[in-house]
């Protein structure tokens, strides 16, 4: 089943027919790791270029790779500032593109992926750029709501916390709108409100959205997705001390309720340990899905699946 | 011959009976490496998550796994800190084990290991916290004794060096007290003698042991057991300076001996490369059984062996 | 076809015949890579020790290991710095060489290399010694010659940029003196000429070489081999400022020309992009052949091809 597209750069390049074909080669992974793993990309080298770091994501596509036989090598952070100052991306992945058989790289400039992929030998995955797009973690989050819920059509979201500069949640917003009768709530700051990128595309979809700054009255819906408030998007540091916390969900506030919960991780405090124990806290589980969905995107895109 | 242990955090979880059957394992596993390897973990991953850099242990991790087949994917210093700051080390940990079969962890805090074991979903080993334990290390230095003897009950060992702060020779003296009739000679500057954590063991358990500042008083036992004085345990570094070189080993000491000499390295000149050469000079064999003793860990807490 | 050498540390080490075999054994190599990869360094390991950071160079050594079927192990950087001050690079050959098969090492220190061969109880490959040697470039650049022009004996190359400082010109230069009637034109500043001790092997082996300032002049041998000025290797950023890009190479001064343009990358604006898509821009695929050298160097050292 391969897909239509070489580069994955962003959700916007996947019709709602592309996300589930993702989703049910993602589903035979699954069972692919639960037999020991299998050798579909026995010889196949993934580069991991992580001008930025992010050990979660890195290792988690390492692993995936690894699961399905390949191999990787990967270069983080400070080696490409120091000696390759003045080097251009595409020069990288033109020469690394010679040496390995997929890429996936995560970068701090908005639109470094498109870059990338332009120029790229091989198929690359944006693995994050900046506060633009990260594909993966928004395939890996509607993989979870459809695992946690049976469901993608009419599944109603509850998205929490930093609406404004959240890449995932905008991603994920993309995608799920995708499918049908699906319904948003957006609990955040008034600062920190989901951006008209998104509530036009809802509108131009007729896709149901409410807006509020109380997080109390989102508990009703099928997911609650909370999110971290990113430091690195503030000028100002009081402003940050000020919200990011403002929304922190405890186990009372789920007592009763059915409500899944989601995360993209790492939170900094925003839900309170007391929820881990909770059946329905799967932010563990969504993680440990992202390595399913990264061995379909990589087989897929490598012609193997 | 599975360990009755999920994780390992301090050799005081081991009996002598599973020291035992590590130490035998390991010898197993020499041959599986004299043999170019086996795939007996295959298809598993090892997470090896190093909080401060230790290219020695973390390259004697990796190693090790891909001796018997399987893969490891690795992070070291600088990431952890930088984005993941605020994170717990539960959290890392939970999410590491969604994507890993078994994990290796070194943190500069004492206890970190316990915190991460306390709520890793897969087999969890401590290369190294803080001034805490080291629990491999104490392994492959006591299956070095073993090798190099032909002997642990009966052995006679002279720790010298800073003996108050040298996570090493603690974890050893504990570990080498489950032995019989075993003997120590503790040389030592009086600033840097044996805590009473460890006389208090020796005492309880009546193991003998002499103290002195002469290391010309320890060179009649069968192992020589040099330490380097750490700088990062010194607050003033003039005392550092003072204390470091302390005792230095050359060749001439050793001329008649029959003393094995042991180290568990890097050196910072305490053993004179003169000292190299002498087939008594077991430091380079000693790193290498690091290799046999992380493959029987490996493969023990993975079930596999 | 084992080489006599157990190390590589310098193209002076090979003669004719041996340079020969090793392109033959590549030129074998990348018919393994057509053919997805080979298993024949399976259970072998390759420690790639990088004092300084090479991403580059590092990806492409971890590369063609995994191509063979073998496993890699790395430390990067600041690890070795901090923690490792004080010990020699012959403790830390000594000991990698207990874990692993093989070692790469890049360090920022001329001689750094015979000094780690000197020791290394497993093969020992120079990845790069400051501005001493970096053997597998000069052989994956040789071999790029061979395949582009289909022949050594009687090239013409026209050498330009920095030609002082530059190391791999330097090896080049003694690699290609073991061909016969070899050309050089050498293009650089006044104040980065080939040092004597190049030109003065020229004129012990009767090697016919012209010295330039003026690019239009080389522009009608075989091989352009454009470099690039370092800036690492200047102490007034001024001169290096004002010499950086004196010789920029673009599309219009190869109209009509059938030479190949070599460059052993990164590039810092040296070669305009408008020469990338000229069929006889060679510089991504000379990256790739790098895969292919070092296989074959892995093999060979290893005794295994």
């Amino acid at each position: 089943m391969p897909l239509p597209i070489k580069h994955l750069t962003s959700t916007k390049q996947l019709s709602r027919d592309d996300t589930d074909a993702i989703l049910q080669v993602a589903a035979e992974m699954e069972e692919v790791v639960e037999k020991g793993g299998s050798e579909m990309l026995k010889g196949k080298i993934l580069a991991a270029l992580f001008y930025e770091p992010s050990t979660r994501t890195r290792l988690s596509f390492e692993s995936a790779m690894h699961r399905l036989g390949g191999s990787a090598v990967s270069a983080v952070g400070m080696q490409f500032s120091s000696l390759y100052k003045g080097e251009t991306i595409e020069d990288t992945i033109q020469v690394i593109g010679q040496y390995t058989d997929i890429i996936c790289m995560r970068h701090p400039d908005q639109g470094s992926a498109d870059t990338a992929a332009g120029v790229s030998p091989v198929p690359f995955i944006n693995a994050g750029d900046g506060p633009g797009q990260h594909p993966t973690q928004a395939l890996l989050d509607i993989f979870t709501i459809q695992k946690e819920c049976d469901k993608l059509d009419g599944i109603h979201i509850t998205m929490v916390g930093d609406l404004k500069f959240g890449r995932t949640v905008h991603s994920l917003s993309f995608l799920l709108g995708l499918y049908k009768d699906v319904k948003f709530t957006l609990v955040s700051p008034k600062e920190l409100v989901m951006p008209e990128k998104v509530t036009s595309f809802f509108d131009e979809r007729n896709i149901s959205y409410v807006q509020t700054e109380h997080l109390e009255e989102g508990l009703d819906a099928d997911i609650l997705y909370m999110t971290r408030v990113q430091q690195e998007r503030f000028k100002d540091s009081a402003e940050f001390e000020r919200l990011k916390l403002k929304y922190v969900l405890n186990a009372k506030h789920l007592k009763g309720k059915k409500i899944t919960v989601m995360h993209p991780l790492p939170r900094i405090g925003e839900i309170a340990t007391d929820v881990d124990a909770l059946p329905t806290a799967a932010y563990f589980r969504e993680a440990r899905n992202g390595i399913a969905v990264r061995m379909a995107l990589l087989a897929m895109l490598l012609g193997k699946a």
